[in-house]
This record gives structure tokens, sequence and C-alpha cells, in this order.
């Protein structure tokens, strides 16, 4: 793993900093950007947890850092975030075909891509599970404990790392997550081309079929707005409760009335999760 | 005064909504989009205050709607925000001859010019202090209790609307304001242009100059980043402080270290200012 880091941007939030910085990531084979929020209470030299975010498809890091206004409570907590890019980037990096905003760039889906000429580059998972934060955890004051939250198919890829990697996350929750991605439109083209046509290999990225093996049950904490305009054709929630209650696998899936897809939604409802992980990464 | 108001957008957030609107104004001769957040308690048909937002150069109502956060406290003080854009608009309205982002389009700073060509479109001032308040409380359920705060460009905008109109505002604040234009290149490009030569003239819409024969001592609340970019050259808080000693002028300056020009600094400090305002428009 490359060590070096640049500093993009740094600024002061809320007594604590939002830095990006740019690295060489090994995993992806490109460069690849990241934000961190660091509370105040870092620079007393105390040591916090970590939030790792995952975004939605065709956002950046900058969504989340910008919109979502969760840096107010990270900073009472005492909670950094961790925020990765949703793909990896650059010239060298094939991207849709087409220049579609649903695939390639801006959509690698927290997985990793089996299938030319996807699976040299398109490795989100290894990226965000094992790359990212052992440099974070080398490199910042953080102590180790990790939650993981994300929206839509960044919920995807919360729900996914942490069903798939017992023991490493002690939290977990997501905002309007693409629950079974298998059998929704933006899924079925993402994991066809970067997973080819075994619809077998595709039960390893999809929350409904891991749930159904995972050998631990972090409660899960879900809102989905009923006006999101996703709801009935993309992020089929009501699969997902029904998996983890075929499961016994503990869900509270919130049905938020009027709210939509996007960053309003979000940062209506970030400070219950933010305690919903600060329960687990603080008590 | 055209009536009809054409929906943008509507987005449910913190319990209330933020609706943008687009609508055609007397005053500057063009179509305008202004945003409006209607706190929870409105939909309970209670009518509430209303805090106006000014923002800066080259911004439109999106960045502070996106990226302040100040709904959440909105919601809860049961205070609606209101935040027109920062110029006439459209491709009838003339802008910078060389395409620059400190003059005309998105940097109306909120006068109203007197000179050829401007005069017929950029009436910033008579727009936001006159025609979209009356608007708004036609329209949607405030009380006519009005707040006025604002940010760069917007905070002197927010000191000069309240300081020109007494008995008008019952509540001022800003962040980084442009607080002496007269001496600032940002104002000078400005009022020369909008205003003319007559640097008299300028002292209409310069908060120092206003501050001395300013009848009505609303208390001033301004936040200044020390790690502001454009602190020593276009901001000037020390002239603000200044002027506000020699008139015996309320003013709360405070310098916050660390803190840049941007909107993490706004965010950072946004529930500080709905509290100064909530004190003067609930209490």
């Amino acid at each position: 793993m490359s060590e070096t880091l640049t500093v993009v941007s740094s600024h002061k939030s809320f007594g604590g900093w939002l830095k990006r910085y740019r690295h060489k990531s090994s995993t992806l084979g490109c460069d690849m950007t990241f934000a961190i929020y660091l509370p105040p209470k870092t620079a007393r030299g105390e040591q916090v947890p970590a939030l790792y975010w995952l975004s939605g498809l065709s956002c950046t890091d900058e969504n989340f850092s910008q919109k979502a206004g969760a840096q107010r409570l990270a900073a009472e907590l005492g909670i950094a975030l961790v925020i990765p890019d949703t793909s990896p980037r650059g010239k060298d990096v094939p991207g849709d075909p087409d220049g579609a905003w649903d695939f390639g760039h801006g959509a690698g889906f927290y997985l990793n891509a089996t299938r030319e000429p996807w699976s040299r580059h398109y490795r989100m998972h290894d990226y965000v599970v094992h790359e990212l934060p052992a440099l974070v955890e080398k490199t910042f004051p953080v102590n180790g404990k990790r939650g993981i939250s994300g929206h839509s198919m960044g919920g995807h890829g919360a729900l996914v790392c942490a069903l798939r990697n017992p023991g490493r996350y002690l939290s977990v929750s997501a905002f309007a997550p693409i629950s079974n991605p298998m059998n929704c439109p933006w899924g079925e083209k993402a994991f066809s081309r970067y997973l080819g046509p075994d619809r077998a290999t595709w039960r390893e990225w999809d929350a409904c079929a891991l749930i159904a093996g995972a050998t631990e049950k972090l409660p899960l904490l879900v809102d989905q707005g009923d006006a999101d305009d996703f709801l009935a054709s993309q992020l089929l929630p009501e699969a997902l409760e029904r998996a983890a209650a075929a499961a016994g696998h503990p869900l509270t899936l919130r049905r938020q009335p009027g709210y939509d897809h996007g960053y309003y939604f979000v940062s209506s409802f970030i400070d219950d999760h933010l305690r919903h992980h600060a329960q687990a990464l603080l008590g």
C-alpha cells in the first residue's frame, strides 16, 4: 500500500476539521480521494471511533460532507466520519460504454468485480473494508472501532459490507438502500457486467441473500422515505423486511412519510443514525 | 406585481418543507427563483416569523438550502427561512462584460443601481426589502415579523437592508460580511458600475457609512473566520468595529479561529444566529 497522502483541502467545521486527501490505491489501481471529519476531541490527543459513510450513485465524498449536516453531532459525540468516493476513477479506469450515470464511474456498487474489463479496478468492497480503514487507522487518531452507513447504492454497500464481514463493524445503518439489487434494474445492470451472467454469484453481494446466512446479527436501522421516486422500482425495502423476518435478523425499518430520495431526507434523520452508531461505538 | 408562483421543487426536511418557486419580478424585470423553508408548525395552521437569508457572490438560493444546515433548528424554533437569489438573471439581464463572477449575474450587491445599463434590472434592495416580503406575506403562513442575515456579499446586504430600513426588521446578523464595500476591490468594482463614479452616492450602500446615521440601533451579531482568505483584502471587519464604536451601535463581532470563508464556517455557527434572531422574532 502506498502511504503517501496528499491534502486536497482542509476546512474547520464545528470545532474539528474536515479534510480531503488523495492517495494511490493499490486495491483499485488508481488515485482516490476521500474525506475524513476529525471531531474536536482528536485535537486534544484522544482517539475516537469512526463511522464509514458510503454514498450513492453519481456521488463523490462531497455530497455527504456538504449536505448531510453530520459534523454537528459527530463533533459533539466524538465520532470521526470517513467518506470514500463511490468508485475507482480516472482516464485509465473504464466507465460505462454509453456514459450512463448508473454504471462505472460513480457507480462501483461496493463489490469486487470478477469480469473483464471491470475486475482490474472495480474492487470497492476491498477498498472500503480493508485498504481504506488500514490507511485511516495508521494515519489518524481513530481507535479501530468502526460503524458503517450509507445512502441508496451506499446503503446497499453498508449492509453488504457489514453482513459479509462479521466482527469488522460494531454498528450498521442505511438510508433508502438498494435492498435487493439482484432483483432491481440498477442492480441487474451492475451485477451482470461486474459479475457476469451467473446469478448465483450475485447472491454474495445482495443484502437480502446474505442476511439468510449471517452469523452475526447486528441490528439494522434503515430509514426510507415514502415519497422516494425509486422506492417501488429499485429500493425494495419490503424484500429486506421479509429476509430479516425469515432469518430472525433484527431490523428497524422506518417509513418516513413525505420524504424523497435526496439529502434533505438524509439530513433530517442523520442525527438518529449517529446516535444509533454511538450506542455501539461509544457505549 | 405578478402573483403567479410556479413551484420548482419541494422537499420535506425536518418535518417541514423546503420549496423553491419561480415568479416574475416587477422590480427586477425578470423571472426570479427563491426558496422558502416552512417549519412543521405551519402545517398545523400556525403563522411564524421569517428570517431572510442573503447569499454571497456567485451563489443562488441553493448554497444556503443545501449546505448551511439551518433547517434543523429553524424547524425546532418555528422560524421560516426565505432565501432569494443573489441578482437578477436571464438572457435579457446584462452581466459582467468580461464574464467575471464578482459583478452582474450572481453579484447584485443588494442595491438599487442608478446607472445604465444596470439600473433597469439591478434593484435587488427593493426586491429583497419590499417585493419579496410582500409576496411571501401574502402567500405563506408568516406573521410579518422579519429578521435578516447573510454571508459575504449577503452579509453586506443584510446589514445595509437593516440599517436603511428602521422598523422593517426585528433582528440582523451576518457571516463574514463585506463590511465596508466603498473601500475594498469587490465593492469598488460593483459600486463604480452600478452607481457611477461619485463616491458620495456609495455611502448609502455601505454599512460603515450608514451606521453613523442609523436611528435604530438593532444589535449586530457578526461572525468572522480568522483563516478567511478574503479577510484583509475585502471584508474589513475592523472598519465595522470602528464605525459601530464611534456611533455607539451595539456590535458583537466574533473572530472564529481557524475558520475560512465557506459554508463549513457558516454551518458551524448558524445555530447561534438562529437563536439570536429567535430572541427578537419569538421573544
